[in-house]
């Protein structure tokens, strides 16, 4: 096979058309990597609530046509950053660097590397994983060790770190502190995963799905409660009896703005009594410099992964997937994205 | 003078009957303190706009007739606590031990100590510093060293404290962060003598009143913003222009509700981004064990105090305390309470 430096690439790819229709399976044309952008081979890809959310047309910021995906594993190179003062602060793991063109689906010149029907593609949280090829910004980009297998990795992209790193990053649960999870998917899983790793003395998983009590069990959770089965007492009530008073931490998981708006907008004097919201994007892990060492963790059979994977799809049957987490059975479903090749 | 120890004893006190009318000056019975509480000579005290919150009627916790003052010093004695898991926490500086009876203004066995004119007075916030005799539960004082000059420390009982332990304690404000404050009362001011000594780099003040300007510089800020001479630019765009993108804190000092609710009824998507909120009650300083180190501190010159006394006033004009609270030229007045014995 000859070399594709320099050469445009023709590839498989789910493209996102138009909010609320399913993905397409088309041959698209992936474009050379610009100066400080890298071309990477998809092999493995995460389906996350957030491509359903940008699909479904609810996001203010979400754009079509576009390759959406940002849960991937593939093959890359490692290029080295840390020139702004957003990297060398230790307040945000984002950077502001790519934050303006990545908002608007483009590259940092400005432009697409995707096409499609003489259509350019937009890209996806920077990443676009759900093509066989795709070009992202060099400093997005962060090289792990050689051995890990892409299709249990990728999942370290969003869903896991994000949970994992909100508990030991973010929230930086102490041993002993009481825990309650509202919302027991990949990312309420990965919280009670941190709060055991943390040594959390009581961890409370809740969910309106009963049969998320297996898997806040099999992930370490101390206790479920399922609001449906209170009889006449509220969820903050019974939180309140079970942890004389009320939790140290409590994590909101379940993805509801409605949910979140409702605990933002509450009197300013929950604050003044010493009450703290925080929030965090990627578990407030910085990719380029912390997310090698979750790798590691999980090689060494620290961290857990393959536990959260209920299903495989390739990636003709990427819809099937988008189909599987909406009915929530799933907790996460990884497609391989070779298959088409 | 015979002891009055277990007596009923007789002193003045500003007692407020109804919201919204003047205090009156009256004389007052304070019973002998029962078990685990303290009965206090209070010799000087602040008046704090959360003195005056109350009066107004505003406050939905206040209720009438009550002693109010909350800002006071006074001869006391120590008594230790660290019973309960609030105390031993370090997530915390409020106490859940007298919580509950200390919000309807009566003691922990849920009674009054205050009469006048045949009716029992409430309670104000466990202290009640308007009253020239007064009595508390044991675990709400503190000694501090003998030598402090209780017309100045009072201050500690609330609005120094307030600030300069948010931005010390609360908020850790690290060597050359930038800090903006907004308001420049008695609390803006502490927070930005707390600023100081943390080494910020860049101190902004923002306040409407012009005056506050000259207040601004004397405590070490760096900068100070009146939004009402910005020309077609909000407060907001000129922060992120004198900060390179934003502030690494903001303080809300104005204690203005409707600005408060404006700020945490934002979008959800603001915390996601790793943005943090926190609030704070007297500065997040647990009185019993960091106190007297701030009286201390005050002792040896690191901590100002004298600076926030802009007037001073006798017990008979205490109503005028109020007045000159009200009219935004007074940082704090202190009120001797002695001259009516």
């Amino acid at each position: 096979m000859s070399s594709t430096v320099g050469k445009t690439i023709t590839c498989k790819a789910a493209v996102a058309w138009e909010a609320g229709k399913d993905l397409t399976i088309e041959t698209i044309e992936v474009a050379p990597p610009k100066a400080h952008e890298v071309r990477i081979e998809i092999y493995y890809t995460g389906v996350c609530h957030t491509d359903a959310y940008t699909l479904s047309g609810k996001d203010p910021e979400g754009a079509f046509p576009i390759v959406l995906g940002h849960e991937g594993a593939g093959i890359v190179e490692s290029v080295e950053c840390k020139e702004c003062k957003f990297c060398k602060s230790g307040k945000t793991n984002l950077c502001g660097k790519i934050r303006a063109t990545q908002g608007k689906g483009v590259m940092p010149d400005g432009t697409s590397r995707f096409k499609c029907k003489g259509k350019d593609l937009l890209h996806f949280m920077g990443t676009s994983t759900f093509s066989q090829y795709t070009v992202v910004a060099d400093i997005s980009v962060v090289a792990i060790t050689k051995d890990a297998p892409m299709d249990r990795t990728c999942l370290l992209g969003c869903g896991i770190t994000t949970g994992y790193g909100a508990a030991v990053e973010t929230a930086k649960v102490e041993e002993g502190s009481t825990v309650a999870v509202f919302g027991a998917g990949c990312v309420g899983l990965s919280v009670v995963q941190g709060a055991v790793q943390r040594k959390a003395g009581k961890i409370i998983v809740v969910d309106l799905n009963p049969n998320k009590k297996a898997w806040a069990d099999k992930f370490g959770a101390t206790d479920f409660v399922n609001p449906t089965d209170l009889k006449g007492q509220t969820i903050q009530e019974k939180l309140i009896e079970m942890t004389d008073g009320g939790c140290d931490y409590t994590f909101d998981c379940t993805g509801n703005v409605g949910v979140m708006r409702q605990e933002i907008s509450t009197r300013p004097f929950q604050l003044v009594t010493g009450r703290v919201w925080k929030g965090c994007a990627f578990g407030g892990i910085k990719g380029r410099s912390q997310l090698p060492g979750l790798v590691d963790d999980y090689m060494k059979g620290k961290l857990k992964v393959d536990e959260f994977i209920t299903h495989r799809k390739n990636l003709s049957g990427i819809n099937e997937a988008f189909e599987t987490m909406k009915q929530g059975d799933c907790i996460r479903c990884v497609v391989n994205m070779r298959d088409e090749k």
